[in-house]
């Protein structure tokens, strides 16, 4: 099985457990319309990568812990879609989760996802429950108070957040989580992997900037110019749109020297270059080409 | 020290993790205005008595399982609060979070309390991590989809939610949980503690429909008349005050007949009294004296 399938399957199985025939049926439509809506799978993916790297001697765990992140990311974008943040109709050119279902239900559902995310994470552990410790301080690090991805949502509510911790608790600490909890899942050293999972969270930050200030609607998926219109730090406001695509690529290189020696790192280069050519606006990319 | 000190102290603890310096000033404070506003602590005083009952071997476990139970019920309660639901600007006699804090932060202080609980619960587990496996489920399906506290809150969005699944989880969920969870902590059986959650929640549940019809804003310190306003299932509206309060009485008693037979036992049974007479509406209490 691929990458791509085990990341289907192990999100399959969990938002299954979610449909239980007397369960409140709304809430659990709402969750698979959430998780399963054309994610590219960017941070789960990498989970997968770094623990096959690691030696893949437990793929249970990867895959939980890969399903785990994705299901946290699906989370925030649900919750950032609410009237009280984005106000977003919609995401991936498909209704958002609370255009479909309504704020109360498409509330509940990032709860739930949430409260899913470390349920899997736990059910994968029977058989090595001394991985579990790790990898939830490091997920949930990547997640929560004060530097996580809810963090990160946070410094949009303050008058002058600092552009670096900003950035780095609003995209980067989820890459980061996703890169170092591969090689927990594996039994692995975290430690040489956070630098990757940093450097490419940046480049998803600048990538998404520069997706927000000259995509259309249409190519995006997502209302465009929310970051001007919200008046929130951004790459292109500070680098113009030229500055904003060298930092872009210079990212990605560095994010792909910051791969450890390892086995199965040239396909973990393959991956991350290919990530990158997705990240990358695509009109800018014609333009370059 | 006694069980309130404990309690205190672990959620203290939780909650100054995420007041880091270089983390969000007012999403720290929404945290801990949702943490410490003078709730009873009933669910994590339940856990620590569970806890002790089977032995206690593990008391940081317990001390963990008992703040994670009671911020996910904080966690429940600032997303109760929030316009798209209840609209609550008074929660215990002060202001709501969102009341506080705006929408947003409220919003992201519950998923920050959420991704908090599981972070508490994970490291106190470092010493026995193989019980942080089935604690994680027992906690996970008290609060998530399809049978925890959140689904409770999906069923109102459902046009007839089945009364007795809805009660289920709407508030039996988690106190099942709090038992079950205090069980785990000292390495004892959950099973002989479930009916015992059981019970307690559905008498709570009942004692709060008898709350929302009788009591003045004053002495419940939220709104009042919030489920007949907004169509929700409700015990007195099926059987009327007196009819309420006969089986709140009656689910108290079979609670404490719940108690399995264990050391402590006695401590437990006056535990679960004192509360169950802080469940009561004080008017109701004062009629009945």
């Amino acid at each position: 099985m691929d990458a791509g399938e085990r990341i289907e399957q192990a999100l399959e199985l969990a938002v299954g457990r979610a449909e239980a025939e007397n369960g409140p049926p709304q809430l659990a439509a709402a969750i698979r319309h959430a998780v399963f809506s054309g994610g590219a799978r960017v941070r789960p993916r990498l989970t997968l990568a770094v623990a096959e790297a690691c030696g893949g001697d437990e793929p249970a765990i990867a895959d939980a812990a890969a399903a785990a992140i994705e299901m946290l990311h699906c989370a925030s974008l649900v919750h950032d879609d609410l009237p009280c943040f984005d106000n977003a109709d919609t995401r991936r050119g498909r209704p958002s989760v609370h255009a479909l279902y309504g704020a109360p239900l498409a509330l509940l559902a990032g709860d739930a996802l949430i409260v899913m995310a470390f349920e899997t994470l736990g059910r994968s552990a029977s058989g090595a429950p001394q991985r579990l410790v790790p990898l939830i301080a490091t997920v949930t690090r990547g997640v929560g108070a004060p530097f996580g991805i809810v963090a990160g949502q946070a410094w949009e509510s303050e008058p002058n957040p600092p552009p670096e911790q900003y950035r780095c608790a609003k995209t980067g600490a989820l890459f980061v989580a996703a890169t170092m909890s591969g090689a927990l899942a594996s039994g692995g050293d975290p430690a040489p992997w956070r630098s990757l999972g940093h450097r490419l969270g940046e480049a998803y930050q600048v990538a998404d900037d520069l997706l927000d200030a000259v995509s259309t609607k249409d190519e995006g998926g997502k209302p465009v110019g929310q970051d001007v219109a919200l008046g929130r730090p951004n790459a292109v406001a500070e680098l113009g749109i030229a500055g904003a695509v060298e930092r872009l690529e210079m990212l990605v290189e560095s994010a792909i020297s910051a791969i450890p020696s390892c086995p199965g790192e040239n396909e973990l280069r393959e991956l991350v270059r290919m990530q990158a050519v997705r990240l990358a606006p695509k009109r800018l990319l014609r333009c370059a080409a």
